[in-house]
């Protein structure tokens, strides 16, 4: 990934420090915190004698620019403890920073011009090698020293360095992009979803086009579920806390959870996953090798506690419905249906137009053993490995990380970016070694003896909030006919054809297609106006000659005319592109 | 109603006296408690020296046969309080009762033989009006004195009584009949649903066969309520305790209500009622008078509390899902809106084959205006007056019962009766005209300024777990075939057809009916034994003569044949029969 690039880090951390030297010729007293290079750019944090104004930010960017053109070796240099102490006596940060680094590591230092930081690097030779029409400097905000909401408030800066002129501005554009298409936004413009004081951060309130979404994505998994084996099942949304004990998400998982009701002398909890009430049905008696695999789905709802400063829109909320699914089978299916899951997978991507997609498989870490990982080294190496062999096999992209598997088994994440480029988690697979032993999950296998399944967790359609999130922005709002919450608006040119617009609006709806008539006294141009910024896919026009001919003249939202179809012909398309899912228009 | 005839109550009424003298003749220290006519017979609470036994029930009805027999005159006597004292000195329930007897009002007691009570009547004129053939003691159970926990635990004896042995005969087979219907037994049997120790009581879980009745419920519920213009929605399982102050459920509803939850200082409750979530919606812009009627629909989970002992199956639970929709009108919209709901419930009436309903239209009681009822009884009055006057030329039956109204408004329960007879609220309607002020929901009027909308709260499908509790029993398990979890089960007469078998159950799936092919290695009868337990409509048996001929044989699960059927034909009738909602098999 090109800003992952060795070269791109260099530039960005580099010009982290230009920022600190800049900061600094304005604030001669300013104390400075960190300042690394992040994904697409670099921060700094400081400590200022009075808050940073827009204004300043060009002053900054200013002074960078000389700093840069002033070609400064980027010099490094290994101190000792006591050196590095006499060197930043006026910067407490730093000697906070020192203060921890372990007895014996190599404490390096890096000066460029007038500024020295306290720095493992690395960096670019001089700070001419940073273009400076590639630099830009973007916002302020305010955050935690340490990111500890009880120590001091810093004021951070964020910017953004790329190669050159050219390759920021790309990125510029893409974020432009990214703020038209925040789903936020269009789901407040296209009524679709709302946050509501009075009902709490992170619970949307999905209005009726949300609902038309929702019904419609329900209604392609329980197709593809239906075809591919699953059965739905429906469990409760609370649960007495021994049930949590028993599963482990009360030892490994409570810090995600809400907080518990006494009811009747009982401890009750809402749930954050679906599974062990799955694990419940499949245990409720003995099953037979033949029922195997046994496929649970539910679009389950599921209530996570996410402290209020990291909600983010339907991105991340406490309340959420999943795409969850369990699959029950023994060792020798596991194969075929992670075969299957990763096909479904597939199938999604190409309905949804995503071209980019990786699976990254997390792994166990030895120290977690018993901490935050169920306590079994062989069984985590024997699983892992099964995994391994089968995303190799399946040939879709995927990395491997160490140390960030579920509680009860590895997990395979999928990320995948939109059309803009964005990149998104949208969903994990996991698989359950743990805890199908746990709940004394049995099945009789040919033999006649008693067996434990593997447990397959998959939710690849995510949760509704985190699909249609990404589907607002991938899409910008014009989503595909099928789950456009309008698909047709019917539109008279004049009053005296509104007649003609009910018929036809009826004729649609009767083929199952949502269409709208505006039979309203608003004027034409602004109907038309008002079905465009609704993103309808198809605005039909009836006038005078559509009426006399019973046809049909159309205007897509891409701009594009229909002219002169039979009323018939119009129908099938817009059936048809519905039928398929297609994402074309015509 | 039979059961309310005076006679039954007179007969019921006075057979628990007769009971409660032959208690005492078996234990002459007996002390009595209360002793009323119910539903369908009567009980005695008794405190005894030991706990009663089956044998004891039987020695009972054999004394009270001989009472009965003696015709002995039922004497009502007005007693001052000093006199009613003195008789029952040895009766300590009695002397509370007494003491909590207003002053001035008089007490009556009515003697039979050997026995005194203190007793307002009405009562039969001789024990010899009680056919001893039309009586039966059925069952013994504990009950708290005053039904109060902490008071003494009695022992109740509960007999059945009727004007002849006929009429006991056909209570009794009803009795046996419910006994075979009932929801809890079925639904493990047929693995619809079941209740875990470790998740809690009153929290179902359903299963894959549950999990389909409850989509059928649904796809139901969408098509008629897309077809009568209603949107759907979806809204948030918990929220801050602000909106439920602003509903009025916390200060009127709150016992009822789930604990709360903190969360980063503020209070969560889970929601009982979907109707605040609503309002927000209705209430999230301004809205036109050409949005109205505006239908909002949520087949929502709520979440109740109820005490323990009150559970039920699945008739009282803690976690439902309501088939509810509000529908926001302004008052010349109301009577279409009402009518249309009616319309509604004739609708799904019909479909189930439900013959006795019954609408119990309940209003405010005075008293509790301000207490149990939002304080303003003009707008009580007046809103009672609408519904009255629009039930009443709706033409379904109702009765008017005071003082049970919800707390915002007038409330329609429905009761409807299954095949045996017996009575279920169903389902409530509820006009609120006090919350969408609350709320302060507006709407512009067509004269351009601002009006409050009425509510309609309607629930026809009640919740899930109600009504498939009814259903169970309303069909004894045998669903219709649009309900059936399967629909056709495919048998081979032997292994060889196997083939052709598997090549039938693959052509009506693609037909969209649930099928299932019976490929295991059971007898032929055991698969037919079990596809019966399982009440699946249709049981098609494939041999070599329909292999051959291409045709299918079927064995309805009412023990009906069809022969010598062509495949589609078949297939045409399953279609038919799902499509149509039918309640017969062919």
């Amino acid at each position: 990934m090109a800003d992952n690039d060795d070269i791109l880090l260099k530039i960005r951390h580099s010009a982290a420090h230009v920022m600190a030297e800049a900061v600094i010729q304005i604030f001669p007293t300013a104390k400075i915190a960190i300042g690394p290079a992040i994904e697409n750019g670099f921060y700094y944090d400081f400590d200022l004698p009075r808050t940073l104004t827009p204004e300043d930010l060009e002053e900054i960017e200013k002074l960078m620019k000389a700093v840069i053109k002033g070609k400064h070796t980027f010099t490094r240099q290994v101190v000792s403890r006591k050196e590095a102490e006499a060197m930043f006596k006026d910067q407490p940060y730093k000697l906070e920073l020192i203060a921890e680094l372990p007895e014996g590591e190599e404490i390096s230092i890096y000066t460029q011009g007038a500024f020295t930081d306290l720095c493992r690097g690395p960096h670019v030779a001089n700070t001419g090698e940073i273009d400076p029409a590639g630099v830009k400097l973007l916002s302020i905000s305010s955050a935690y020293w340490r990111g500890d909401e009880k120590r001091e408030q810093l004021q951070r800066i964020y910017g953004t360095a790329w190669r050159n002129k050219k390759e920021l501005d790309a990125h510029l554009t893409m974020l432009e992009e990214a703020k038209k298409r925040d789903h936020r936004k269009l789901g407040r413009d296209l009524e679709i979803f709302f946050f509501d004081d009075e009902i709490g951060p992170g619970l949307p309130l999905w209005m009726p086009k949300g609902g038309v979404i929702i019904e419609e994505l329900e209604k392609l998994a329980k197709e593809m579920e239906a075809a591919a084996g699953y059965e739905r099942v429906k469990t409760p949304h609370l649960t007495k806390e021994s049930l949590f004990l028993k599963s482990g998400h009360l030892p490994y998982y409570a810090e995600s959870m809400y907080p518990p009701m006494e009811l009747e002398g009982t401890t009750y909890y809402i749930k954050p996953m679906n599974c062990p009430f799955h694990h419940k049905i499949f245990g409720c008696r003995t099953r037979s090798y033949r029922e195997l695999p046994l496929r649970l789905a539910e679009y389950g709802t599921c209530y996570r506690y996410e402290k209020s400063g990291e909600l983010f829109g339907l991105m991340r909320v406490r309340s959420m419905q999943m795409n969850d699914a369990h699959i029950y089978c023994a060792e020798d299916q596991f194969e075929t249906e992670f075969m299957a899951v990763i096909d479904m997978y597939n199938a999604y991507f190409k309905l949804f137009g995503i071209e980019k997609f990786l699976m990254r498989f997390s792994t166990h870490g030895k120290e977690g053993l018993g901490k935050k990982y169920v306590d079994n080294e062989a069984l985590w190496l024997k699983t892992e490995d099964m995994v391994r062999k089968v995303m190799t096999k399946s040939g879709i992209p995927f990395t491997e990380v160490a140390d960030e598997a579920a509680f009860y088994g590895p997990k395979i994440d999928v990320q995948i970016w939109s059309a803009i480029g964005r990149e998104f988690t949208l969903a994990t697979n996991q698989v359950d070694f743990a805890v199908p032993e746990r709940f004394n999950l049995k099945f009789m296998n040919k033999a006649g003896t008693e067996e434990t399944p593997l447990c397959l967790h998959r939710a690849p359609l995510s949760t509704h909030e985190r699909m249609i999130g990404f589907l607002l922005e991938h899409f910008a709002g014009a989503l595909p006919v099928w789950l456009s919450p309008v698909q047709v608006a019917v539109i008279p040119v004049a009053e005296p054809f509104n007649g003609y617009v009910a018929e036809i609006e009826a004729m649609l709806k009767t083929k199952g297609i949502r269409a709208r008539a505006d039979l309203s006294s608003d004027r034409f141009n602004a109907k038309i106006r008002l079905a465009q910024a609704e993103k309808i896919p198809y605005m039909m026009i009836a006038g005078e000659q559509e009426q006399t001919k019973k046809t049909v003249s159309v205007r897509l939202r891409t701009g594009e005319q229909l002219k002169d179809l039979a009323q018939s012909a119009f129908a099938d398309l817009v059936k048809g592109k519905i039928t398929s899912r297609s994402l074309s228009l015509q």
